[in-house]
């Protein structure tokens, strides 16, 4: 998606240690224009997979995750990650190692909006070794959901997440593909 | 908000203690259909004070503020409760006691994201007590932005919020005034 690369390239700021900065317009800040694009081109990718449920993980996930289900007119559901006072103690939980926080993160999705036979689209901001989502494909099997697809907004070869996934056996599509990160450059995969 | 309110009625659910269960449409599962409405209605509501910016905190303020930018055409701010690694060391913060979890909460904002002269709406899920609202509105004075608003998708009079913010003078609107939750009955101001 070339807007969506150009915006990379822009603002984007390579941290080190395969960290992409993209506060500006995705993780602390959400430029709402070019993300209801990015929900309307995920939304299109999966036309034909019959999705009616989108999946995510909070917190910025959450943001990819509402655009992606406005353009697909089905409700979005977003894993806890601490259980708030309203979930009921029978629920789903599977741990994920966290790729920025260096230890583990529980995700947690209450059985009342997770039933047999929904088919669910995951979307995140991004994927990068993959760990997050094949904790929530876990969820979704458990509960006996239809996993019908992965999208997210960036994805990082380099961190190996496609592979992690490519058992699951679902089309995967990424909006701004990267292939590297080094000194400061950004290179695209395509 | 009529179909808001007819949402809340149908499953919305008491807990006891003032904690109205909205899982299925607003916290955990999100109807985004009904978002998009909450987040122009806010916007149609504020459509004159000239805003540049929405704010909102992690995690279910994302949403409607969203939804009421993308009506508005500005971007979006969320407050962090916890520090990226890609959040800088100098930032604004700001300590709030939670209401539903009992303890207090940070909330952190970029200074490269919250400058002098922007005219800011405050977007949230809930007010309840008003506590983590007043102190959003501290963190935007600290950086000399304007306060211009107030909006939320659900307001509970009975936990005084209102009263708390009214300093503020700013206009506060709120989609769904719930003036009391007794014996699992819901009933609004109007």
């Amino acid at each position: 998606m070339e807007a969506l690369k150009a915006r990379i390239l822009a603002e984007g700021r390579d941290l080190g240690s395969g960290i992409l900065k993209v506060d500006s317009f995705i993780n602390h800040q959400v430029d709402v224009v070019l993300m209801k694009q990015c929900g309307e081109e995920l939304a299109r990718r999966f036309a034909d997979v019959h999705v009616t449920k989108v999946l995510t993980v909070e917190i910025s996930g959450i943001a990819p995750a509402i655009m992606t289900a406005l353009a697909l007119g089905v409700p979005v559901v977003y894993a806890r990650k601490t259980k708030p006072i309203t979930m009921p103690d029978l629920l789903y939980l599977a741990t994920a190692p966290s790729h920025t926080k260096g230890q583990t993160v529980d995700l947690m999705i209450s059985p009342e909006y997770l039933r047999k036979g929904d088919r669910v689209l995951i979307i995140d901001d991004f994927l990068a070794s993959g760990q997050t989502i094949l904790a929530l494909v876990r969820l979704l099997r458990a509960a006996g959901a239809i996993v019908v697809g992965v999208g997210t907004v960036v994805e990082k070869t380099f961190e190996g997440g496609r592979d992690v996934l490519k058992d699951i056996g679902v089309p995967i599509e990424s909006l701004a593909i990267i292939k590297a990160m080094k000194d400061g450059v950004i290179t695209f995969a395509d």
